[in-house]
């Protein structure tokens, strides 16, 4: 508190096209030539971690790979006791992916890293690349988020298409498991600042270069799966039909229905395999996702249990048998306020518009969460496109980020 | 007129029961073992051919395999300018099919031929079992039939998913498309009746063993491409989606809607495909298919054009492109009314009731009504299957319609 911070100095341009560069440059490193995909521990992984390691050491920061394949880049505190704010976001990729998904917020966290300089701060700051966010290739997202609060060893049997365990893959990588609880965050922390694109068209829509996320909406994910009776579309009367998309169909006009109705609610049907699936059979059988997500969790839980019922009437009026099977159920993770409230105030120190929003994907900080206070700042995502080539980052957007970042650290010093 | 016919005789239950076993002993042919499978000129075609004519031997009856693997099994008039009465199916199937879709309605031909026995009539009678009805093999349905119409050349350069056109199936089977010409249905015909499994539950439901076809509905076959925008399940807001499935699923929906409301109107969405389909992925192209009958054209006209618009005004209000492409369109086949007045007046001088009926799906007589009258004799399908390998047929109905199709033999006789 009785601090003073370093004065406030606003990035230079050179830095943003340091990070601009930066992602080029990483998405070089695919399993794919002429894509971007990067997995869990895949060996393009090791390039990044090159990459990002020299730059670490050029800052005279040192660099290590975790236990989970987790990249860590650590910039002391004045003091040897003083608590760790981590930063950063995640290194894997979906296939066929963007270049700044994930990427762009650890290189951000490293060129946060180099805007300090020789400034001493009474926290260390700790730039994690998250290993794995994307659950590629095990299924299961997070696995890196989960290592740095524990939580990741009951993944360790988890097997890929090849059959290789999640074990198997630290091993082929020279990692132990061994290992994972020496890669848990310290108990002395202020919590975890993740950066990262929008993904979605609410900045954009908002004229907004940066937003303060309010929260991670809560999500459900549900497999239904209509059995009515496959039957010839010439022969077979409307009044004798168990049509079962027809039955499915409903929902999916119900589901749309409810979510445009209810602010905040985003509900979608994104998966419906149709069987036979033959333009003279009538549909035997249906099996379709639903997604539903809110920022608050009451909110949500009303939704889905609408939604069922809608989907159980649908089905019974046309004689056809509903099964559902709940896949996974996330609840809603509210930002820390203290954490949030000095978001907003960085950016009205910069003079960068900070309305808030909230989140409809999940990020690594839904698991850190569970350990110490988090918050998010996104960028704006031109056409709100994500996970595809064209995904992309305005140069003032990354400006923008790096001085309401930097500002934000400066302010965290004055609190700690 | 003059003619005095030869007085019913009921069929012996000994025929009802070579005519199941018929069927049973034809399953066998199959170009997959353990399913029946016997599609356009596939070699056990032959085994098919060689069987009934074997049978027709037995009855005196010379059978020939026509330039398109049609089987002819003629049965002569008392005397040779005598016009000639067509009746039979086919003899193709689905993949794993049942039984007695098209294979009894041609046994049905030649045990109806047996039952007559020795009898003179003033009309030649013709079996016909077609050699392709299902359109399995090259895509498109009714070469059989359309060679006995004369329409069948322009098909012959089709190709089947190896490459081998018609032409080159008919050669590989010993056959020349040079002999089309001359197996074209005589100019001097009664007409053509085809017995047939309903292959609906329209019969079952009302307790009728066989039924008179009033007409073969009318079929519009449409593709539509709902083309929206792929986004993020979580991050894109409801109003800010073009989601594909849900404009398709509104017509889905509505196409149930307006069959149900419209008496004798079947509709169907039987193929919806999702791209990218994943759970949290807002579906980006929709592809399906719509399948509109009615035995009155007007009636379908008027459902399709009604449910294309209302594809149109789902996808305008979602902001997505609909594309559409009709893919066929047959106008409804009204039975002839002098054969249809036959079929009645044998059926109730037997004792069968025989409430009229629209076929949903086509037949071969939608093409052999192009040059003659044709009438059509259903048999109750139990459980309304077909297309299935549990596809069945009762004993008791086989021998009705072996009742009301000899007495419609003497019947037009009579008129001839």
């Amino acid at each position: 508190m009785t601090q003073t911070p370093v004065p406030p100095v606003p990035p230079s341009p050179a830095l943003t096209r340091t990070v601009l560069k930066a992602c080029a440059d990483l998405a070089r490193f695919t399993e794919t030539p002429g894509q971007i995909t990067r997995t869990y521990l895949s060996e393009p992984t090791r390039d990044v971690h090159a990459y990002l390691t020299a730059w670490a050491s050029r800052l005279g920061l040192r660099a290590s790979v975790d236990a989970a394949g987790n990249l860590r880049v650590r910039r002391e505190a004045r003091t040897p006791d003083a608590p760790t704010l981590y930063l950063g976001s995640h290194l894997d990729t979906v296939p066929n992916a963007g270049a700044f998904d994930g990427v762009l917020g650890v290189v951000l966290g490293l060129a946060l890293m180099e805007a300090l300089g020789n400034a001493t701060l009474p926290y260390a700051a700790e730039v994690v690349g998250f290993s794995e966010e994307e659950g590629v290739r095990f299924g299961v997202p997070y696995i890196g988020s989960r290592t740095l609060v524990g939580s990741a060893e009951p993944l360790l049997d988890l097997t890929d298409r090849s059959g290789v365990t999640v074990r198997g893959a630290m091993a082929a990588y020279g990692l132990s498991p061994d290992d994972l609880p020496a890669a848990r965050a310290s108990g002395n922390t202020l919590g975890y600042l993740e950066l990262h694109i929008e993904q979605g068209p609410v900045l954009e829509a908002a004229g907004q270069r940066v937003g303060v996320v309010s929260a991670i909406a809560g999500q459900d994910r549900v497999t239904l799966d209509f059995w009515g009776q496959a039957s010839h579309a010439g022969t077979t009367p409307m009044t004798q039909r168990h049509d079962a998309l027809a039955a499915a169909a409903a929902l999916v006009v119900e589901t749309e229905r409810l979510a445009r109705a209810t602010p905040g609610l985003v509900a979608t049907v994104g998966v419906l395999e149709v069987h036979p699936g033959a333009t003279n059979v009538v549909p035997g059988h249906v099996s379709c996702s639903l997604d539903v997500r809110h920022a608050e969790n009451a909110q949500r839980g009303h939704a889905l249990k609408h939604l069922l019922a809608a989907a159980q009437a649908s089905a019974a009026e046309r004689g056809v048998i509903l099964n559902t099977h709940i896949r996974s159920q996330q609840d809603a993770t509210p930002m820390d306020d203290r954490l949030k409230a000095l978001l907003h105030r960085a950016a009205e120190d910069v003079g960068e518009a900070h309305a808030e929003l909230v989140s409809g994907a999940g990020h690594d900080a839904v698991i850190v969460a569970q350990q110490m206070p988090v918050a998010m700042l996104f960028l704006r995502s031109p056409g709100g496109l994500s996970h595809h080539p064209d995904e992309a980052v305005l140069e003032e957007d990354v400006a923008a980020a790096l001085r309401v970042g930097e500002r934000f650290l400066h302010l965290l010093a004055l609190e700690v």
